[in-house]
């Protein structure tokens, strides 16, 4: 059999290091000339595909490559797109798959999250089904670390570090300045269902009394008078209190704290920010001096403080899809599989897509301390390898060094415009 | 002349590297045993020697003092306690000497912003008239950045690389996304009135359309109208724009935009903010999907990312300080003067108190572009030193190490309380 193409896409929202995972993917397919002909890359994730706008990755030098491993943001653009039922939309199926036959397209990598493993599962049977088989490989990437089966996350790790680092560092701030200024700091995190990040924080505090003080999951129902009670013991006991609060977290009705009441001038119910709705709760009740930060972008984008375990993973993770699209395996997904952890080890299998699409893993019960505001030592010991590792880019001038890639675009052949 | 006794203290917001001038500080008093025998800490600043809780640094060992270079936040405690008039408060400055006179204190080392150096100022003239001579140094110290004289501060530099390193990398993931999702991104940073901070944002573009598009500076009056316009035409040029916005972001009359509106469900106005109200502004007349992120405290408190610059010349004021005194300079601040842009060269000298106390750098308006929203090429030659070198701290399990000082205190000796 000659070589044929294969067609990478991004999907959903990126991290620090989904571009490591592109570069797994592109430098083990460049291993394998006989069998990969060419790695096209969507422009706009799966919208390059059904728009027929790819970017052709062997136009790249083998340096642009090694250098996305520490480029953050998605080099080739990336898509909150998601592809509806077969049932429902036919139509975008069967373009991707007129796209890849026009442009002989054999493997298809699609890197992302739960709903992207929903799609990439639904592109391996209907390819079947329209008798222009396609590897279909589902490659894990999401910060909120909420994919079932596989042990971690690519992406999770660094967002983690990064989470529990900044804590650290902004509650050695509000600790020496508590005596006379801010006594009370809420940092705001990711994870709109799943409290994996807001757990990260945790790791800053080692002994009892260590910030953080109080974490806010969205797994557990928030009850403003225990969390009062809790700002206002620890400001007695250690003189400060510092809060990491999850954008995801609720009360027992299941309405997002962010939604529970800052307007603006208009009236008009205020978009995001859990943070400041909590410190503004702190000051009406107990007219504590206050700060707050909220990391959004930054967490996810933070290259500079990438966990080198994360980027290995990630690495890793689009290495092994190449290797077992290579081997035949079609509509899995390669997972991360822990061997121990002290020393932590770690593997790779793979594992189906059918498994994996379209569910959520919660942070377990067991990872949250009984009265709902801290991790456990089990958390700790599930998280703290994650974060183990510094992974530095390269900086010139004070700022770090990023790809520059030429993204080339691939001559388009059907002939035919789609619109999404 | 047999040794005294030498008193540091801490002022007003913390930094990432204020530790490393008190390691600058006591180090290099420690190599002066016949002229200053113990260096002793003000515990939660000017306060401590105010209510005579004092940390003896003579029981830190020699390796907990040199792990303050990499120890964010105040090592022992910082305040915002400004000392009022001498004619208004007298008490106060009394005290001051009476607890020096006590410790036979003859060393004052006051490590902070434009307030502390007043109070040193003042402490130097009371104590003349009071017959008690202290040797009073200034220490600069503020992320601000605006103390005259000297051509920046130590703490700048590392908030500055902070918020450049954030700011690109940021824009690197709402660029990959921007088709589909997030068009506008607004990063709020510090600096109530002058724009240096935000200023630093304006590094992470290099090339005409790079991020970010705008800045708004304390130092230009915001104008809604030409602000919206340059949003609307940065997403139709690039796909997206993001915004690097000072705290201290005013109208012309005066009024800051973090006043400008947001409301809390009780109908207060809801303190800080600015980066909500400019996306909000954004969304209600172009209708753009947005995100924010406030920095706050993480930018401040960045020790991971801190600029080697720096945190050289955090450690080279401390110990030029010493020196000063010990040559019977008073009433003196080591100022840093540069010396040449390309390569950077620095060196200290010494700058009178009187010229420095209570006085504003502004970002100068050359530093800005004529439209008011970005910074110019002379601008960019005085930043990129500044945020120029990585000083990366040591991590264990994944963690900055940080220092543990026993903080041990003075024995009291004054016999009499005073309460601030």
């Amino acid at each position: 059999m000659s070589a044929r193409n294969a067609f990478y896409a991004q999907s959903g929202g990126v991290t620090a290091v989904i571009n490591a995972t592109a570069c797994g993917v592109i430098e083990t397919a460049r291993k394998y000339p006989k069998k990969i002909a060419n790695v096209y890359a969507g422009s706009n994730g799966i919208i390059g595909a059904l728009t027929e706008i790819m970017i052709d990755t062997s136009k790249e030098s083998a340096a642009a490559i090694t250098a996305l491993m520490h480029t953050p943001g998605g080099a080739f653009g990336s898509a909150r797109y998601k592809l509806k039922g077969i049932d429902e939309n036919r139509a975008e199926y069967e373009r991707l798959i007129e796209v890849f036959k026009a442009h002989d397209i054999g493997y298809f990598f699609y890197n992302g999250g739960n709903d992207s493993m929903d799609t990439a599962h639904k592109v391996s049977q209907i390819s079947k089904k329209m008798r222009y088989p396609v590897t279909c490989l589902g490659v894990p990437k999401t910060v909120d670390n909420d994919l079932p089966i596989t042990d971690c996350c690519p992406g999770f790790g660094s967002v983690a570090k990064y989470v529990a680092v900044s804590t650290q560092e902004a509650a050695m701030d509000v600790a020496s300045m508590s005596e006379t200024s801010t006594k009370v700091f809420v940092l705001e995190v990711m994870g709109r269902h799943a409290g994996w990040i807001a757990a990260a924080g945790g790791l800053a505090g080692k002994e009892p009394g260590d910030a953080p003080h109080i974490i806010l999951f969205p797994e557990i129902a928030f009850k403003k008078r225990e969390f009062l009670k809790k700002v206002r013991q620890c400001v007695s006991d250690y003189g400060y209190c510092v809060i990491v609060v999850s954008e995801g977290a609720a009360f027992a009705n299941g309405k997002f704290l962010a939604e529970a009441g800052t307007r603006d001038a208009f009236g008009h119910a205020q978009l995001g920010g859990v943070a400041p709705v909590v410190a503004n709760m702190v000051r009406e009740s107990l007219g504590y001096k206050f700060h707050y930060a909220i990391a959004d972008y930054l967490q996810r984008s933070a290259r500079h403080i990438a966990s080198d375990t994360d980027v290995k993973q990630a690495y890793a993770v689009g290495k092994a899809a190449v290797q077992y699209a290579l081997q035949g395996k079609t509509a899995v997904m390669p997972v991360i599989k822990r061997l121990s952890d002290k020393p932590y080890r770690w593997g790779i299998e793979s594992a189906p897509l059918s498994r994996i699409a379209n569910k959520e893993k919660m942070l377990p019960r067991r990872y949250i301390t009984k009265d709902g505001f801290g991790i456990t030592e089990a958390c700790r010991r599930y998280l703290e390898p994650l974060i183990k590792g510094e992974n530095y880019p390269p900086y010139i001038n004070g700022l770090p060094k990023v790809a520059k890639l030429k993204n080339r675009r691939v001559k388009p052949l059907t002939g035919t415009k789609f619109v999404v």
